[in-house]
């Protein structure tokens, strides 16, 4: 049913916690099952993403395509930052159930959310 | 949104992992989720529950009820595990959202189904 990819970054996640005094901090929430995702951002006067964490209480779908958006984001700029879909995260695990595409949302729209509260801070 | 019960149970959940040999396994997925859940019983000769442990793709909801639901049958005997409901697991846990009370479900499916086990190859 799930990638190994999927199931790797599901018992390993990448960048689980938090960022004190982040320099954006998004917060979304799953209408469909309920769920909660919160992703910080540290990024440099360069506009370079530095670091990134994420705590969801959301399920391994969830756990999976945030720890992989991480991943990806990571040491981009900004608007590299914000054409990552959760279709090119979605690709990078090889794929999910389509029941569990909506879990994959959550990530783009923290990731977009922290972007917007970096943006309204500057 | 959860209890403090609940935020412990989900960050610090109890008994995950697997028993090798088991004497019962339950394997149960949510409809409505997609998630799976998987409960592993020891069973001594007397009919004393002396080891539980669970693995599960499901949300917070789902790794705070199943570590509950570990932890209340765990030296029961089987009949006393039966008696286990979703209910009184949520209890335990100062309750749930509406929103996640199907994920409440399927832990005690998983014991049930792993208790099954059990029952036929006894
Ligand atoms: S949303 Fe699937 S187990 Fe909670």
């Amino acid at each position: 049913m799930y990638s190994e990819k999927v199931m790797d970054h599901f018992t390993n996640p990448r960048n689980v916690g938090e960022i004190e005094d982040a320099s954006g901090v998004g917060t979304v929430g799953n209408a469909k099952c309920g769920d909660i995702m919160r992703i910080y951002l540290d990024i440099d006067e360069e506009g370079i993403i530095k670091d990134v964490k994420f705590k969801t209480f959301g399920c391994g779908a969830a756990v999976a395509t945030s720890s992989m958006a991480t991943e990806l984001v990571k040491g981009k700029n900004i608007n590299e930052a914000l054409k990552i879909t959760n279709k090119a995260v979605m690709d990078a695990l090889d794929g999910l159930p389509p029941v569990k595409v909506h879990c994959s949302l959550l990530a783009e729209e923290a990731i977009h959310a922290a972007l917007w509260d970096y943006a309204e801070k500057n």
